[in-house]
């Protein structure tokens, strides 16, 4: 990225949502955590999972924003680039760890029978890993090129499989969850499947846009936020809230 | 290693798997310590163990990260050597707390007679700590010569000597497991084995084939994380799985 084409204003834009961003996940974990012990036990292991999801992108948005710091220096109103690149890829390292668990935690929140558990959260899981993995060829190799066309349409089978299986196979599970929490369970599976879009629209947009430059930067990292907030923060509490109602419901039941 | 040998993406790579160490196994301490909540008091101090050790991983991937970065500064696209080693030896550090504890994490889920606890941890924690220490001399020493070999065979002894107990001695303790558990306890033994193999291989190498330069490094770097995120992450959720299974399975009798 050219030091000429992002203006102060955008530079330091980035530099808050990032920061936002890292007392919000943190924020979340604690929130959680602390969650844990007003469910009942069937649902503590998925708010451990919904926290360590906010967790791990804490840890990978505290990296992003000292890369973003680094990148630049402001002397006297002006930017002076350092030099030193910046390192979006702290993304996917936080993807391969967090897609996967937001599959298992939304899984888990369900509870299904033990053996579809543990059979849903490896294909989906895997799935996500998949998706992930093969995404980063194409998203280290900066600009328009084939290496970034061929990865993110092969990225794209396991995403599609992903998104199918949410509505086929899982599905079919999500309609006889108990009445109290179907409609959030519905709602927790399309929030995931709506803010996912977000990412290969935003790895296919060169294609389409040319994306250098301070305008585009500054759109692409903040709706990245934007979107992590909302497919994991969001998220998070839409799971909680599921795993409130249900611990309610399965106790009036006992009661 | 010489700066010319290393190319940017190689030490990217690096860095960026570092980094993605430093999430995993601080995600990973916590969800085994929030899990020391569901599982019987027979099993709370295997899985305070099982955080410990990716707890003390946590803290060492990130000294190898910071000293990975402080090795090469990247500007303007080009590596440039700062003249700082790098300090591999946190690795050793790391291994001399966690493998002993490893093998006493794996006793302890087991659930055997008190007196057989702190023997076979005694026994297999001093063995184990023997190993490393015995690796270091040969560790430090760059290359192919004498002290590698020598320490290398010296510490070859405790090793196949723990090979040898989870097989032998703790081995008939495995097969009187309850059927619950048997299958995984086996497993996390089994997966302790190979994983542990992987550490000689690399320290023989440099007899065998030329391991300077970026490629050699960089295998080897992604291989030792690979190596500890098998044997602590995978293998950690391989003991909370049995302790979880033999608290339901001890619940259920007494029930």
């Amino acid at each position: 990225m050219n030091v000429q084409d992002i203006s102060v204003g955008q530079y330091e834009l980035v530099m808050y949502v990032f920061s936002f961003c890292v007392s919000a996940f943190a924020a979340a974990s604690l929130f959680f955590w602390f969650g844990r012990s007003q469910v009942s036990k069937h649902y503590k292991t998925a708010m451990t999972i919904t926290g360590l999801v906010t967790f791990i992108a804490f840890y990978n948005y505290w990296r992003l924003y000292d890369s973003w710091v680094a990148t630049y220096h402001i002397v006297n109103g002006a930017l002076a680039a350092t030099g030193v690149p910046f390192d979006n890829i702290y993304r996917d390292s936080d993807w391969l760890l967090t897609v996967p668990l937001l599959l298992i935690e939304l899984i888990l929140v369900m509870r299904l029978p033990r053996s579809e558990t543990v059979s849903r959260s490896w294909t989906l899981g895997v799935a996500a890993a998949l998706m992930i993995v093969l995404g980063i060829p194409g998203g280290v190799s900066d600009g328009v090129n084939s290496t970034r066309l061929i990865f993110g349409v092969l990225s794209m089978i396991p995403f599609l499989y992903i998104v199918y299986s949410l509505y086929a196979g899982l599905g079919e599970s999500i309609e006889r969850q108990p009445d109290s929490a179907r409609g959030l369970v519905r709602l927790a599976r399309n929030l995931t499947v709506v803010t996912w879009f977000f990412y290969p629209i935003v790895y296919f947009l060169p294609f389409v846009l040319p994306m250098s430059g301070g305008t585009p930067t500054t759109v692409v990292q903040v709706g990245y936020a934007i979107a992590d907030i909302t497919a994991k923060v969001v998220f998070g509490l839409l799971i909680y809230q599921i795993a409130v109602r249900k611990s309610e419901a399965e106790e009036g039941r006992n009661a």
